[in-house]
């Protein structure tokens, strides 16, 4: 059962169960047995089951296997960690060990058959867990965890035996985390410390060190699930988890690899619905990233565009620093949902305020200028000179008395402003000490977001670690570009939150009309001609030129005829690759003699370049668009892809494309045509008309559909170019490449 | 005097005495009388003098205007701490106050007049300043400080306010810093710092906190000059005179805007001549932040795209943040250049060496694999199954014995590593205790860089605050991303040093023989027709088409036979824009009866459309090529400046431009070339050949020499297409608009 719901069958062993033999699909997914209803038209799953974690985070009982308490023993710290944790969440520890009778004055059982109760939990610190783990599953164990190295991590042989592991594991009904985890779930948590907390999924124990740290500067965090290997439970687990309960505010992820793409986004989905921020640190900017992760790991680490592309379309929030983890995560479990999306900087220097505002502009941020009488209102206290319109400049003095907490309220009261931040470059008391009371007390009357940025590099100051960061109600950043990236993720969140539609209830469930259409156009394992690529595509209702497959000049005259002059002809066969290069295409023809020589001078260059052909076309000719590329790719870690991109030589240089993992809709369409660098040329440049953008989300839309039905059969294809023409006119697929699996 | 040698005059009136008349320029530049050859051939400065500023910083004797000791008077802090600055730098301090007879027990002169003896600085306390700096002016003061605010920065009243204190200072021979300018520059430095120092400059007070609080992390600063609205000393001016000082190893700038780019041009030019670091934060990404810079100090901030090219083309490291500014001057400041640039990342955990090295590889560091022999050294002392290429991981243990700092010292041995990166996410003591120690005692013993990342957000550690703040070798960092960007500008610092020659040296200084052509072909407020445009072109030895004005039917027939067919014509005149959408091009014509028919359809369209028309210009069809973009535009801060880009539609659209500020060499205008993102145009794709890309070099070239010589009456040039043929064919230019001033 364990992870197979998404990983174990590929996309077209299920879909050929559900589409084509119509048979149930076996696997269940956790928890519960498995639907037809819970598989798209590719037969991968629209749903997943929150494991029921609590008794991993919060055991009744817990056994220790191959606990110690000699001297000198590695396994003696950990048990004493262990120990202690037991202690502080409440629950009964049992050592296991061979030749011990108590360890730390704790009776020892012999082994697992031995134990005085049966256990929810049971951390293995032996070298060779599988021996334990088929133990483990005679007593009912809920939950296993592993400690050892030496799996997937180390390569062939590791990877092996870590599949041993698994299936052990898939056999008992236990879950299990690990192996190669560690001490971080049973780490100390400070329970002194109020309001939403960060929860933290990470694959490498030291880095969830900073998260962890944040505890220090008054930030709760509520768990820490170190994957390690992910061999049965993986981060998509405990994102599913951490997302329903109700202590969670925010979920903060250092991944390097993930085991399931699908599985990761239906956790990112069930955080999306619930409102729940996901942080996350995803490794793999770089081939030298991505490799060294890969190897760190054993795990998936997918092309980044489209990694960076699946967590924008669920919401997930993605940074590069650790640093920037914690403070967007500490921001985002901690601020309530902003009333408006206006920031105001407010400073006591102009200079930090320009500076702050050229980058938080420069990031998105929108600064709106304070109303005419809302500026008055500021002048009162604040010299007339001073600018107030945002960033507010109160020129220093007005800071030191009275005035100060006048000039927040007035801020924080105006109904455009849902931000409002302080940068402060450093200490100067008799300024900065007011100012930052101020703020703290001005925060805890507001439902408004305020932050500080306290920018002095030495961070011992009273100001900033007694009065800052002991106010839960003021967000303290150490840099202007982290309080920037955390304000915006904030923004972004909450916008994103509102308007979410899980596109896994939209996902098509039964083939549609088309698809039998298609599946007649299918030549398994081959290259289709573009006659009937683009067949295909009218399957799925792409418009393409009028046009007729030819094998003689006479016909070809006729074609033309009913086609309309003038026409385009191309030489047309299984595996022609660039047609334009080699003069297999030729325009503008407008008469019968014109089509009669081009019918011989493409057949004659066939002959010469030792093309097949299966004909000719004749097509009609489409007026001038603006070109576009509309594709498909398969990802290694989230399967099938669709991608948009301008077209031409010269964006083919540019590669100014967007990519999106289906199932997804329209809005997510439009937003992919809208982040295209020359997305301008939409607009119609040079006198151009707009061009027709609804046709181009349809398409893109349409060969999403043929994607998700054709998955199976369909390895490749690539609409080049897409004639998007004047709005209302249409889009026009001018060529298309098709490959069959 | 004062900044009047690259400010007060313009470039058109300088132009005109050195070009046209012959006269020696007048103004001096600082210090010495100027000569024809500091000028270039558009009567720009190509030399400035540093100013003597000892005296302002290290002064023998100090007068104190309007000195108080009265309880409760601002002045009072000002002068208690002025007294105590004194002290420390060994100046005798005289206050001066009409009613006082002394000043904290200090004899205190009625008026300037009654001075006891000559002083090097006079710092004026007073509202009203400029009835004083007359007063000063007849003492013979060296240097006046003006705290006084609500000049330039408040308005247009202050503007003239401010206009009127340049001018007495101009007549007075004194220099002034201010006004609106603070006591930063006698805060009180530390002295008990050794190493190469960072001189501070800072336009906003509060902008300085952050890198002058460094001293509290034991990094050692020499100087702040807070210049305030810059009426005399400017920016550049103390960057040209810490570049001179030996104990700075670096200069930090907080820059809102420029008085005069060509000064800062020149100072740069300096300090790149020196090898000292410039390291610059300058508002202006986005016009809120330009806008609001603007008005906060009322100088220029210039177009950033301008801005950032400048400051490239003379190594000047442009950073964001306050932070940035921080961690990459004291980086630079400290660390001696380096003996390779090979960067090593060391970590005690896999996971934290994939995320650094993913970041650092983005970020366009090198992580050289380490050779097989030093990788078996290190597997003495790491286990065999991690992996120790690069990132080195040691799995943590080893660090915690005597292997840790073995490894250390191997990778520091290695002739491929300049640098050593370790970071730390957050205190594990018996591990990082330990490893911090190592890298402390290591880097003591080398003279490559080694770096910490300390990432724990808490900072309270002794590990931190005592091991690493007490290491003057050790580079520490707070984030993974500061790490990077100060690695980066190191080595990009010392590679850009070594390979520096000054562009000023090689700047033209008399005209070329093009000019007198050109001239002649000048129409002052007019913009030329296509043909003299091109004529233009060609006096400076830029290749046109071979073409012909013709004004009738019959004529054009002659000359495209002997420009030869296939021929292209255009309709010409003065202000015709737009030609292709009007229909006035026509190209491929074969025939003269297709030239004579293409004469008559050109004048017709230019009767309907009511274009008044010079001809029509029978030219030569040049092949296909790479459409460019090569033009000029005039910045407000730096003058002329030479631009290049893609041509055609679509690059308008993504606007792939790069911009270059005269003087700049072959090297600068290749580099121009690389950064353009559709640069692999260049190489040839779809089959085509690689393009002549010298040829494209040499006109951007040529085109920066008519700049400059043509500067004052050229308003406006664009080639626009630039045809650039393949490789050794040359580059045409099919089309040109010039626009006379």
């Amino acid at each position: 059962m364990l992870g197979s719901t998404h990983g174990t069958l590929t996309t077209d062993s299920r879909r050929a169960r559900v589409i084509a033999c119509g048979e149930q699909p076996g696997p269940a997914v956790h928890g519960r047995p498995a639907e037809v209803d819970d598989l798209d038209v590719s037969g991968r799953a629209l749903y997943s089951d929150v494991p029921d974690l609590d008794r991993l985070f919060r055991p009744e009982s817990v056994a220790v296997i191959g606990a110690s308490d000699a001297e000198g023993r590695p396994n003696t710290g950990v048990t004493r960690q262990l120990i202690a944790w037991s202690e502080r969440v409440g629950a009964r520890l049992h050592p296991v060990h061979p030749s011990r009778t108590s360890v730390f004055g704790i009776p020892c059982s012999p082994s697992v058959a031995d134990l005085p109760e049966q256990v929810d939990l049971a951390v293995l610190l032996v070298a060779d867990p599988l021996p334990v783990i088929e133990e483990l599953a005679e007593t009912k164990v809920k939950f296993a965890v592993v400690f050892a190295s030496g799996f997937a991590e180390t390569g062939e042989e590791g990877a092996a035996a870590q599949d041993r592991l698994t299936a052990a594991v898939e056999r008992s009904g236990m879950r299990l985390l690990g192996p190669n985890t560690n001490l971080n779930a049973f780490e100390h948590f400070r329970d002194d410390l109020d309001g939403p907390a960060i929860a933290l999924i990470t694959q490498s124990g030291h880095q969830g060190r900073p998260v962890f740290a944040l505890q220090e500067l008054g930030i709760r965090l509520s768990h820490w699930a170190p994957t390690g290997n992910e061999a049965d439970l993986e981060t998509a687990d405990f994102i599913s988890y951490f997302a329903e309960r109700p202590e969670v505010g925010a979920i903060a992820c250092y991944v390097e690899g993930l085991k399931d793409g699908r599985a990761f986004l239906l956790a990112a989905d069930r955080a999306a619905r619930r409102g729940v921020p996901v942080v996350a640190v995803k490794v793999g900017r770089t081939e030298t990233g991505a490799r060294t992760a890969a190897s760190h790991t054993g795990k998936l680490t997918g092309a980044d565009a489209v990694v960076d592309a699946a967590m924008r379309q669920y919401g997930v929030i993605r940074v590069d620093g650790l640093d920037e983890l914690q403070d967007t995560a500490a921001l985002l479990a901690r601020a309530r949902p902003p009333r408006a999306d206006g920031v105001v900087v407010y400073s006591i220097s102009g200079g930090t305020g320009a500076h702050f505002a050229d980058l938080a502009t420069e990031a998105g941020l929108r600064l709106p200028a304070l109303s005419e009488a809302r500026q008055a209102e500021l002048h009162q206290w604040i010299p007339e000179y001073l600018s107030v319109a945002n960033p507010v400049d109160n020129g220093g003095h007005p800071v030191g008395d009275w005035r100060g907490r006048k000039i927040i309220d007035a801020i924080l009261d105006d109904p455009e402003v849902g931000v409002l931040i302080c940068p402060i470059t450093g200490p100067f008391p008799p300024l900065s000490d007011r100012l930052v009371q101020d703020l703290v007390d001005a925060a805890e009357r507001t439902d408004k977001l305020v932050c500080v940025v306290w920018g002095s590099p030495v961070g011992t100051e009273p100001a900033y670690r007694e009065v800052l960061l002991g106010s839960s109600r003021v967000a303290t950043f150490r840099t202007v570009a982290n309080c920037i990236t955390a304000v915006r993720a904030y923004l972004d969140h909450h916008r994103f939150v509102a308007g979410y539609r899980s596109p896994f209830d939209e996902a098509p469930r039964t083939p549609s009309p088309s698809y039998r259409k298609a599946q007649a156009l299918m030549r398994p394992g081959q290259q289709l001609s573009e006659h009937a690529a683009k067949q295909l595509l009218r399957a799925y209702g792409i418009r393409v030129p009028r046009e007729q497959l030819v094998t003689s000049a006479a016909a070809a005259v006729r074609a033309a005829g009913l086609v309309g002059y003038p026409v385009v002809m191309k030489a047309s066969g299984a595996r022609i690759a660039h047609k334009t290069e080699l003069g297999l295409v030729k325009i503008g023809l407008t008469s019968a003699s014109q089509v009669r020589d081009a019918y011989r001078g493409l057949t004659d260059i066939a002959r010469y370049e030792d093309v097949s052909l299966d004909g000719v076309l004749v097509c009609q000719m489409v007026e001038r668009g603006v070109e576009m590329v509309v594709g498909t790719a398969h990802d290694e870690l989230f399967g099938p892809t669709v991608t948009v991109g301008l077209g031409g030589v010269l964006v083919e240089v540019l590669n100014d494309t967007a990519v999106r993992v289906p199932p997804f809709g329209e809005e997510q369409a439009r937003d992919m045509c809208a982040e295209l660098r020359g997305r301008a040329l939409f607009d119609g440049v040079r006198g151009r008309p707009p061009a027709d953008l609804d046709a181009l989300v349809e398409v893109v839309l349409r060969v999403q559909r043929m994607v998700l039905e054709l998955g199976g059969e369909l390895a490749e294809l690539d609409i080049n170019p897409l004639m998007v023409l004047p709005r209302g006119q249409g889009a026009v697929a001018l060529d298309a490449l098709a490959v069959c699996r």
